[in-house]
């Protein structure tokens, strides 16, 4: 029997589209989105739902001590190292109903199909529901996937969020455990591989009318903060040539950030998010303005081409303008290559259910990019319409949705025939 | 005799800065600065100071319903109208020590010379130290001079202040009476001519080393809220060539603002003071973005000029950045001209002292402006050092504080000997 006759008819495509809708309704927002913020009552509510999904997909769950939801089943072969699939289930502050959780109700209903058909995988299967990737009330965010991937900071527990509660205190309400945050870690030998499905946030798959993105790799991110400091000053009274206006020089550090990107291609997305200008008064020349400002590229080489482009960008700004021009780079997360053989399958998937595929980066971050530390990753995409994320807009079509998910079917039984990553 | 014999000692120099140094200290900041807010205790109690010291200068002391002091001594001639001289005792939030209260004190000081040297004018005199021209706690500004001038809006009793107090009680706690505002307005004829004596707030006094600045026209302003609407989106996902980036295109807005000024000479002052950026997060392309605009000049025609130049720029930057730009024209003053007639009698004054003089417009607003819809105004600058102002940094020397206030001296007994304005 070959691959091809075995799993044709696809995912309950019913289901999985039923499931979505139920998930998107706890937290729903009036205008359309969804408010399921990690640790919060709906996200709980979210965990519960999801958990009886497992539950039913025949899958054994728990919650490990980081929070994570994990539905296993063990493979035919009992020293196999387990397939894992997985995404999450909170979302930002008005966000859509399908970044993270699309993936995992896929996954899960890989399974169920799976189940349903009486296939065992020689494998091991495992669907994780990944705790706090969005970082909730502003925590760290990816919190279970370093607990997965044991890269916890120490002390994590007694980092407070936003509103004072530790995270320890997080941890438990969903079912974690801070005192044995260790034990949620996973060696890389247990992971066969792991696969997340997701939207992909952006517009190029659905610009180049094609259903499945193989993801190449996961940008990292650089966030630079840009403090721009000249003379406050009368704004009727201080002549044009004599002003040390603090907010004229950042805008020229904004158009210089974004042209490092779109203009000089030093590196793939270049974004000046936040601007606060001191004093801030309509009859007061600014004499401060801070710039919130982050690059995002597949290469860290790049970022930091792209931070000496910035800093070199301030020199002449500072020198031009009479002010001073501050560049600090702050937070900062490596980019991640998909593994090559993990792409091949996927490519091989979408191939055997017909559909196109190309190869594109991400430019959001994933659980994937902190998995990646124990195991080789690959992600599939599907297409979101008009690239709206994180966004009451967020929207992917139902046959994309379907598609996706027998695609990452599809991946799961060709890796079992072909375990790539034990090569 | 001369009027050169009969001035020539000029104002007590001690006493002058001795007043100055004791109104700064009540509202003194910790940091050298000011808060007198009109209305305020301090206001309270710099008004009872200010009003001792026109009692002992020989003025019979008043408070308008418009909750301006007023002192006043009645001309030989009871045909007369009065030459009014004045200023204001409120600052902004930690000003300085010369922001107005220098033109109130050097007026008393001026009355009293006269006084102690029994001259008596032809004209009556008054010294007004005018209600609120600061705007404190979000009120409209020059509150005292509209009255003055018969030109408050109407309802302006029943207008709340940022705290939620109406005028009129501000009004009643400075001994002012919101029921008979109509009463503090002086009729065209009652008045002579206004002469206000003030600190530059600019440097162009200190730049060319001049230091009595004779105030051709008192600068307009028009305030502009622009509006830029662009696309929010995610900062990672979305390609550098699909973005509708509302804090891009105003940084560019910004540049036009300063060009409309700087390079391009339409207008004398062009300041954007105010940014703020929707949703205003690292990780997302900014969707919206406010600016706060100002433009001045001394002629009505150049702002109009300024604001077509703007609405133009708006209109080209919204076309190459695919945002809508939105310019709506806001509060508008109407610049003033001083009359030339005063002008000349200043420079004259000047000219007796042997102190050179430079005439200037004045970028700042002062209450003169709203007075000479009542009379002629005139006004003196003296320098202030580094064109600080509105800050503890505000400075201005003694021997510049005491020229200014002897060249008022002279100023008003050659106005005196021939009342230009009567002519």
């Amino acid at each position: 029997m070959t691959v091809t006759e075995r799993v044709r008819p696809g995912v309950d495509a019913g289901r999985l589209m039923e499931h979505i809708t139920a998930l998107a309704a706890i937290g729903a927002t009036p205008d359309g989105g969804v408010t399921r913020l990690a640790f919060s009552p709906e996200d709980v509510e979210g965990r519960a739902y999801v958990a009886r999904l497992m539950a039913e997909a025949g899958l054994a769950v728990r919650v490990d001590p980081a929070g994570n939801l994990i539905g296993t089943r063990p493979g035919i072969d009992p020293g196999a190292a387990t397939l894992v699939l997985g995404s999450h289930i909170d979302t930002v502050v008005n966000g859509g109903a399908y970044d993270g959780a699309y993936g995992v109700l896929a996954a899960i209903e890989v399974a169920r199909t799976l189940a349903e058909r009486g296939v065992r995988l020689a494998c091991g299967l495992a669907v994780v529901a990944f705790c706090d990737e969005e970082g909730g009330h502003g925590t760290m965010g990816m919190l279970g996937a370093h607990g997965f991937a044991g890269a916890l900071p120490p002390g994590i527990a007694k980092v407070l969020d936003e509103r004072g509660v530790p995270v320890g205190d997080l941890l438990a309400a969903v079912g974690g455990d801070a005192e044995r945050l260790p034990e949620a870690a996973w060696a890389p030998g247990d992971i066969a591989a792991y696969l997340e499905l997701h939207v992909e946030q952006g517009d190029v798959l659905e610009r180049r009318g094609v259903p499945i993105g193989v993801v190449e790799s996961i940008a990292g991110r650089v966030n630079v903060s840009v403090t721009v400091e000249g003379v406050a000053g009368h704004a009727g009274t201080t002549s044009m040539d004599h002003r040390s206006d603090a907010l004229v020089a950042a805008a020229r550090v904004v158009l210089a950030v974004r042209a490092i990107a779109a203009e000089e291609g030093v590196v793939l997305r270049a974004t000046t998010g936040t601007c606060s200008v001191g004093p801030g008064m309509w009859n007061v020349i600014p004499g401060r303005v801070r710039l919130g400002v982050e690059f995002r590229d597949v290469s860290a080489d790049r970022l930091d081409a792209a931070l000496a482009r910035l800093a070199g960008a301030a020199g002449e700004i500072a020198a031009a303008d009479g002010v001073t021009v501050t560049v600090e780079p702050g937070a900062r997360t490596t980019p991640v290559a998909c593994d090559p053989r993990l792409r091949d399958l996927v490519a091989g998937a979408a191939r055997e259910r017909g559909l196109d595929c190309h190869h594109l980066p991400s430019g959001a971050g994933h659980d994937a990019q902190i998995v990646a530390r124990v195991a080789p990753i690959g992600m599939i995409f599907v297409p979101s319409e008009g690239g709206i994320s994180h966004a009451p807009g967020e929207h992917t079509a139902p046959h994309h949705l379907v598609w996706g998910a027998d695609v990452l079917l599809s991946a799961v039984l060709r890796f079992d025939e072909a375990p790539v990553a034990r090569g």
